[in-house]
């Protein structure tokens, strides 16, 4: 018996957040919640977005969860703080511990993020950088990649095209690391990988999240006795069939039943 | 209508290198084939493992594959120019494309790699890396790993003892990069980063590798026309059902039905 780990996102892209915490924990259970009938928080306020935020996390409290994972760009520096002083229990986001990879990464301090618009708006890894001698952030939002991810799109002309107009003038900038600062764009780094070419290293919020999730649990003594087969429930605030078509997109037949939670 | 990716590895490790081609291009048929019945290559000697891995890949070219995937470390480096030469189409390994990105990454030149006793005897990732100037390579044998992972324990006090006996001296030679030269640990990346600690960049063998792939199909256009969703193949020449079984505990429901070759 183990209370799960609870992973929120405002929609899909914090599953691959939560697949990468199921490799390496396979025995936690998971209790994902994907806020998708207010998806994308993007476009919303930040007061808007926190109060969002919180009442999924509440709800995820709620539900006796022993971490909670905000697998989410734009609400990671939303509600970090008040998530920190108002859960008794371990709080993991996903700019942080991808920031700090790209500080430890860059050879010439020109580090690069992608991201939504709202993350971008935000200036999180702005803040998050703000304090490394040396290191220039450029920042790129890149709008369409989410939805090519969602379409199931990631090779061929049109990708190519929109990963060029992106990506070239950041490549031009000199970066030689890139954070994928969208839970989406692990999806991706095929195409970007392609586009930076190969003196770029790629940094993905979504793995360095897993890792951070993988040292909470060790150092507090939350890990679930092993062996054993965790179980992964899957919820969402909108259209359970619309979420698992989608869901499965981004992490396949690890998605089998999706439930709906009534929340707003 | 596409012509399908072949995967080859000895085991299961490579299932990993499958489902990082599979997040990035979705709309690509996999046909993968693991040489269970005569695994681990690791006990055989080169020529055997020659022969036994280009009858395997001669197995995939013969289903007309448009590119071929050597996904195991232990083969990579054994065949790679015999198949150059015996295949007229893109053939990727997982050797070279991770030492490119750590030779890339490392700061102070330090990198080591964990592997097989196999891979560490073959001294693959050290010809990879011999002619880059100012780069020292050490060379960790982690033998229990793949147990752990093929046994669904990646946290906890065995599975942490194991991984300080084996990467605490790495970590006090000083690394700054670790390779994951097997493709059975992305499924450890916790533990191990966790060992390691923040200052050491972890690099993935069999993300690099789909990345190469990525990179090679769109090169000689043979890019899958999008949107499309692929198919998986899984082909054992060892037992069907134990394949699936081991095989579900690296990618989870990825793995549906496994087919029998009789190889050998």
């Amino acid at each position: 018996m183990s209370n799960p780990i609870g992973v929120f996102d405002s929609g899909f892209g914090g599953l691959t957040v939560a697949r990468a915490i199921i490799d390496n924990l396979p025995g936690e259970d998971i209790l994902y919640l994907g806020d998708t009938a207010r998806a994308p928080y993007g476009t919303k306020t930040l007061p808007q977005v926190r109060e969002y935020a919180l009442e999924c996390l509440d709800f995820l409290a709620g539900q006796d969860v022993k971490a909670l994972v905000i697998a989410c760009n734009s609400a990671s520096s939303a509600v970090l703080h008040d998530a920190r002083e108002r859960y008794d229990m371990p709080v993991v986001e996903v700019i942080l511990p991808a920031a700090r990879r790209a500080a430890k990464v860059t050879k010439n301090g020109e580090v690069g993020v992608i991201c939504t618009a709202a993350t971008a708006v935000s200036q999180s890894y702005d803040d998050a950088l703000a304090a490394v001698p040396g290191v220039q952030l450029t920042t790129t939002p890149c709008p369409l990649f989410v939805d090519f991810v969602e379409a199931g799109i990631t090779g061929g002309p049109e990708v190519m095209a929109a990963a060029r107009e992106y990506l070239l003038p950041i490549r031009e900038a000199g970066v030689d690391t890139l954070i994928l600062g969208c839970t989406h764009y692990p999806l991706l780094t095929g195409v970007i990988s392609y586009v930076m070419g190969p003196d770029v290293t790629l940094v993905s919020s979504a793995e360095e999240c897993a890792k951070e999730v993988y040292a909470e649990l060790t150092n507090n003594g939350l890990l679930a006795p092993t062996p054993r087969t965790g179980t992964l429930r899957f919820l969402t605030t909108g259209n359970p069939e619309r979420f698992a078509k989608l869901g499965r997109r981004l992490i396949g037949d690890y998605i089998d039943e999706v439930e709906s939670v009534p929340l707003a």
